[in-house]
């Protein structure tokens, strides 16, 4: 009996990757978390990763005639089709790489490449918080914001591939810079650096934190806002319940358009600071969704897939969709 | 030879009821407006349909045993495989009511509803402004702000139906009341009574406009707005760039969410205001969009079909999408 086939994976963040072997259920047969410093080049990275998969394959007594392709997960602007990265915020300097052909040259497979918010959203429909929904939207909320529409499990691209941007979506008009050239963006004003920034900007204007001694002369983190959110401290609350308040603008933005069934939460300061963001976000978003929106209607909820969702979307893409 | 097919037709708006008949290939056979005042009962509002479709189908020579079926148009909340009408803005006490039924059983044909500005999406995607387009998104600025979004010529009706309430999307976190509940929708801010309650502001306020004598007494709309505007009056024109900017970015919240390929915009004020607005708009939006959105991807034009929007997608209901 031939060994059954199973999925080689990756999702390639900033500093961390996480690679794999995924078969045909969900079931992950091995994984491995490595660090890989952002700022490669692509043949470089696409040798790094296929090293990794190499390894971990004869560590887990997987053969390579058992692998039948790659699904490639990563920050950045890409056209999935041809397998083109325009620009990655991780490796500054790509400028159109046809990344799906180096990747499939270095590794001898068919490969895949899918945007990480799309990867983890796909694969929450698959294997977590989206199962069995027709509208199902995964938004990630950590040191940028960004998300994944789906619609019967099929990505919504649009038309430039570039949907899905809630992070850029304006939300105060007149609100601070974002990196996108854009003023009051959502992940300007709820990302992690916006949280930690806010934290930054009470104690220039002298305001009492223990923020100040949890930093210690670091830098302000939004877990460290976490932290003295959970000690009580006020200034922590205040930013969280802005926070909050911009979330729910966002989010309710998406449910007043797009009426999703279940939007799932991922990323670092949503998985991280869950205990004190989810109940308050889900009344921000009551809030302000219209009095004929059937406040039951959209569920939010966590990821359940947590750092995985990126990992099995991958997979997902080499068996199809 | 059989006489050809054709679909019956209708849009129903707050005031006005447009019917006709389409052939298969859309082009629109006969077509009669008349007034329709708001606040009918279920079986009154059917009959009358009725009625107007026999009369103009006899003038018309067009046999009854010629017409498909009927496609029905109109605002409100509906479901609309089972064809039940929840509420409609313009039937105020309408409650769960089994319109499509009603209808089928008044003229004996097979009938399809549909939310008005989803029928005008369609209308347009199949004669107007969408013709080849994957991702389509027809936004009507009139007296309210509401829009809908096509994938593949598909309907996005999201889990409740009630998806594409771009007119309930927050765009000022500290605006004016909405009719919905929340505070600073778009529909709040840039709909036709928005513009007039602005002018008339602006007078209360004690500042010379040549509004004034265009209304000589009478209730400010915003097509004397836009009559001011023409002349270069001061008043109108601020208040017709802030209207532009609330627009340009709740438009560019749906191309940072959706990328879709073509923006149509149809109801009074985009029409009514297109000379004034339009161009303007489209600086507004590229303002709001990120750098990484290519400014020339989703192009932001006036809809082809103008009135005929909706009749139009009533009719390819019954043709099938």
């Amino acid at each position: 009996m031939p060994l059954p086939q199973v999925a080689a994976c990756c999702d390639i963040g900033g500093t961390k990757a996480l690679v794999g072997f995924v078969d045909r259920q969900g079931n992950i047969l091995a994984q491995e978390r490595y660090l890989s410093p952002s700022g490669r080049e692509p043949v470089e990275l696409a040798s790094e990763v296929a090293t990794h998969l190499h390894e971990l394959a004869a560590r887990s007594r997987i053969g390579w005639q058992q692998v039948a392709g790659l699904g490639y997960s990563t920050a950045g602007m890409m056209d999935v089709e041809s397998g083109i990265i325009f620009a990655s915020p991780n490796q500054g300097t790509w400028r159109d790489v046809p990344f799906k052909n180096l990747l499939q040259e270095e590794l001898g497979l068919p490969a895949w490449i899918e945007m990480d918010a799309n990867a983890a959203a796909l694969g929450e429909a698959w294997k977590g918080a989206g199962i069995g929904t027709k509208y199902f939207v995964y938004i990630i909320i950590g040191t940028g914001i960004g998300s994944g529409i789906l619609v019967s499990g099929k990505v919504w691209r649009g038309w430039r591939g570039t949907a899905g941007e809630i992070g850029h979506t304006t939300i105060e008009p007149d609100g601070p810079l974002c990196s996108c050239g854009n003023f009051g963006c959502l992940e300007a004003l709820a990302a992690g650096p916006a949280i930690a920034l806010r934290a930054q900007g009470a104690i220039q204007q002298g305001r009492k934190t223990i923020i100040t001694e949890l930093s210690s002369g670091h830098e302000i983190t939004a877990e460290m806002v976490f932290k003295a959110a959970r000690l009580k401290d006020l200034v922590a609350l205040e930013i969280l319940s802005k926070t909050v308040e911009y979330l729910g603008i966002g989010l309710a933005n998406v449910i007043t358009l797009l009426s999703p069934q279940v939007i799932a939460l991922g990323g670092g300061v949503a998985v991280g600071g869950a205990d004190l963001l989810l109940e308050p976000l889900r009344q921000s978003v009551a809030r302000r969704c219209g009095s004929w929106v059937d406040l039951q209607s959209t569920r939010i909820v966590l990821s359940e897939l947590g750092e995985y969702a990126g990992l099995l979307g991958a997979a997902r893409l080499v068996w199809g969709v």
